[in-house]
């Protein structure tokens, strides 16, 4: 049954809500305790568009924790199992943040701002609490706040000509998961080569209302030709290209070993951070479950919290997210199952609720 | 415009959600990355059918943070500006969570439910996060998690005549913000004489699944002849009784003291929390602003973000909450506003939204 969002002061409005209400968002997600555009003329039509097009996506949902101030690089190291002891002021780093259990709270981009300044781009939980209340119980010289920021995706294959027509030629020449400072309209724009999607494309963190508005603005309105539309992170777009979604595929009962992070763990001795020796006995020791991807020979899914896979009457993990994928003509779903049940050799049955469905299972992400 | 709700396992199911979906919710919230019920046949109707009948609310979202060990009381009281040093058992403690700055985090009830065990009962924000921070960092001996625990509120004046069908005689001599067990089903259940409306009424705190569900069932099969039906957290009579709303009427920007909740801060010299020479500072100086109670002379408003309030060209606040309010027949607003315009003796012209509106300036909560 589809019901209604109610909107409050609590779920928080973003500086381009006017344009997004106007443009005719059809659905809502809320993310950190905000807003977030779930679909425009439905999940499947804006999956064709955003493909062959490009999108403006209202990611104000994705706020930064800024830690400032001399103690800063501590304290964000502290936090992610990701080595950021050699972090460049012009790269993002995807970097978990972990629990003294070595469970993730969070999986942000982190970015050094400035030489004692760091933005954690984060994902749906409190992030700004657990680093508030770390500084606190260590005394740490950190001021920890959350600044105004409101990030907007240009994603889409036309993202690039769309940029370029803004910010001209030279942000064609940022590398994938760099950012740097460009100008529009007298303002100087921090922009990331990145985005939730596998479309390309790029993020820019709207640090003024106004500006921000006139970039929204000039971006739908020099897009005309390309057929700019207002988006959002799509559901099947992300599934397809095993986007991983933090609350969804992951959460804090899980490992970033087990949710197959590893490159983003480090064991350099060197480095200091929470969890890190149960991390280091998990990796010696292998995980015990770990996150796959299924096809699934049917043709609807939908995805409303964990639901139990059996192999026969033995149940062998949990289905987190799923869709169905035009391009792989399936459902796909990414699951957490037993590791002595992962088995990328042959398809199986499995049950999902309650019905027995063909399924092969595969390493993320899945490959056509 | 109305949009849908897009549903996914990041905003949590509870184990009532199948009931509140069959009994055909119309909105949903999200709170604590969790679904809650925003209105079922009308905010007017569920509003009116509140006050004179009795709701069963699935209010799974006031997610319960457990600290326990042997330094759990010293924590929970680091975190709280409200004295909790002489806490019983069997009482509800409304106590505000406070940052190093004195700021607002989280406004939860706390109850010592063991000795060496406490549950914070939150509002929207992820205080397990802050917790888990603030002893890792003070390396204290506790541990900090989120348990299985689903309250069901029953709530209105029929609420005291349903729960004794349910849980006999004993359950109507407990005082308002008392808790015991009950029995129901071969399980005991933690009870509060509490909730968040005017009306009277019980919160269940379930701890298990299937019961929880056989007693959702039984409250509501018992309740036929009270007119007993599924409901929620209503924002007119939340806002008639004067009930402060975390994220709507207050929220990390502001203290406990300017949100005229004084008498659950403590002076007291032995008590220790954080914030405290901040507060101490602030309650010796007095506050700059203040949240107020606004009647307004109109007949509809929507609230979504906070709305500036100018008395003639000066900034004098912002509007946080409002309704139509059928009792008072005007609207009912919560503003926080510069303790200089401050002004409960005459009415006087405001301006909201560019529309000048005759207004009178209450204290909190309102009086008819």
């Amino acid at each position: 049954m589809n019901s209604f969002i109610a909107k409050s002061a609590r779920l928080r409005s973003t500086p381009f809500s006017e344009r997004i209400d106007a443009y005719g968002v059809q659905s809502y997600t809320v993310y950190n305790h905000m807003l977030l555009p779930a679909s425009f003329k439905g999940v499947v039509e804006d999956y064709e568009h955003l493909k062959k097009n490009v999108q403006i996506w209202d990611v104000s949902v994705e706020r930064q924790v800024q830690v400032k101030g001399p103690d800063a690089s501590n304290l964000t190291q502290l936090m992610t199992c990701r080595d950021l002891s050699k972090a460049k002021d012009h790269i993002c780093y995807y970097a978990p943040i972990v629990d003294d259990k070595g469970k993730i709270l969070n999986d942000p981009l982190i970015m050094k701002v400035a030489s004692d300044t760091w933005w954690i781009s984060i994902s749906d939980t409190d992030v700004l609490l657990y680093a508030k209340g770390l500084a606190i119980g260590k005394n740490l010289d950190v001021e920890v706040t959350e600044p105004n920021v409101n990030p907007l995706a240009v994603q889409g294959p036309k993202s690039f000509d769309l940029m370029k027509r803004i910010f001209g030629e030279e942000i064609l020449k940022m590398k994938f998961f760099h950012f740097n400072r460009f100008l529009f309209a007298g303002h100087k724009f921090l922009i990331a080569r990145s985005g939730w999607s596998k479309q390309g494309g790029f993020e820019i963190y709207v640090d003024n209302d106004e500006k921000g508005l006139e970039l929204y603005d000039a971006l739908i309105q020099k897009g005309q030709d390309l057929n700019v539309r207002p988006g959002c992170p799509n559901l099947i777009e992300r599934i397809e290209g095993g986007l991983l979604s933090y609350g969804n595929d992951m959460d804090i009962h899980d490992t970033p070993l087990e949710c197959g992070l590893d490159a983003f763990v480090s064991f350099n001795p060197e480095i200091k951070y929470l969890g890190k020796t149960i991390l280091e006995k998990q990796h010696k020791e292998g995980v015990k479950r770990c996150l796959v991807g299924l096809k699934l020979k049917m043709d609807k899914i939908s995805i409303t919290r964990f639901i139990p896979i059996y192999s026969g009457s033995k149940k062998i993990g949990e289905l987190r997210s799923a869709c169905f994928s035009p391009a792989f003509q399936c459902c796909l779903g990414i699951a957490m199952v037993d590791i002595s049940e992962q088995n990328f050799s042959s398809t199986c049955n499995l049950s999902i609720d309650g019905r027995e469905i063909m399924t092969e299972m595969t390493k993320l992400p899945f490959i056509k």
